[in-house]
């Protein structure tokens, strides 16, 4: 039996659909919406239409954006030699906020996973090798998660990439600027030992 | 400076005017919408826009519903002669889940809060002693929540209608089953010793 009006019920449903949100998450954003004025839900609901019909994929580095390229392929400002390899879109936006690295970006939408089914054919990595091939890339930094899957799919890209004669990096791993040697795991730990760099 | 691109950007900003979703909330979902499939996207847009544009508020009760008279109200099987007074439209879902109430309900929206500046003329009060009058009510239970505001309106109401000669009862307050006294806060104590009953 619905509890709820069905319109309600179905707009919970919907929300419910989002990541992270629960049934009880779900009635509170639906009632939120219900309070709205007319432009506000008109709003919320043409962002939504908007993004979808005006992103795209860029061709180049597989970025979403509402241009193809992306303003980070197209910006001739930025160093056209050195390609950073993320697992998705917003891993891009991490790196920008450090405004340390100006060269281009290559997002794999994904990261190698057999135990999800999802082989290196899966993700963008033939799209990478091509652009490696065409483009004059004279080093990739490969800034996959250090996970599991991340770690293997840089391996998998390092074992691609290094036999074409272009330097591969890996962005280090190590203990959080402002972390706890008593909190870290040791594997982090191990890992700071082993990236120590001479003071 | 946006860090996403436009059309992403304003798409983070609708989620973040939700409750409890902060930026990091907000990009995560609209991420997550950005990879749904088209019918999947018009499902959601069309929940927000159909309820928004068929849901009412009944003009008896003042829940929220897809019919005026609501359901509730329009269900000749429930005892017409008790209201349960509530302040918000998802209070009747929760006394409807305990199967044990079979009058009607009236809802205030709100409760009274001269902190933030809510006073008696600003919910749904004049609307409850409108139907007092009309309808031929034995019973009014007061269910506003057990807070300081809940509690303020339960006092204004009961003082309000009493003089009708109409009966008035308030929830109790007390441990929640599964409770523990020793974790339970002394007013709730104080209030379950009150609220004693034989056995």
């Amino acid at each position: 039996m619905s509890e709820y009006a069905p319109s309600i019920e179905k707009l919970i449903q919907c929300f419910e659909r989002l990541p992270s949100i629960g049934h009880k998450t779900a009635a509170r954003l639906a009632f939120h919406v219900l309070d709205w004025s007319e432009d506000q839900t008109d709003d919320f609901v043409n962002s939504i239409i908007n993004a979808k019909k005006n992103l795209k994929c860029c061709g180049k580095c597989y970025n979403i954006s509402d241009t193809d390229p992306c303003s980070i392929c197209s910006n001739v400002n930025r160093d056209q030699s050195i390609i950073c390899v993320v697992e998705n879109v917003r891993d891009i936006v991490s790196m920008e906020r450090t405004h340390e690295f100006r060269g281009l970006y290559h997002v794999l939408h994904g990261s190698i996973s057999p135990m999800n089914g999802i082989g290196p054919e899966d993700i963008k990595i033939k799209e990478l090798l091509n652009r490696l091939n065409t483009e004059k890339i004279k080093e990739v930094i490969i800034a996959t998660n250090p996970r599991v899957e991340g770690e293997a799919t840089a391996m998998y890209l390092s074992k691609l990439i290094k036999p074409l004669g272009i330097k591969v990096s890996r962005i280090a791993h190590g203990i959080p600027v402002g972390g706890d040697l008593e909190y870290t795991d040791e594997i982090t730990l191990t890992k700071a030992l082993e990236g120590r760099t001479q003071m």
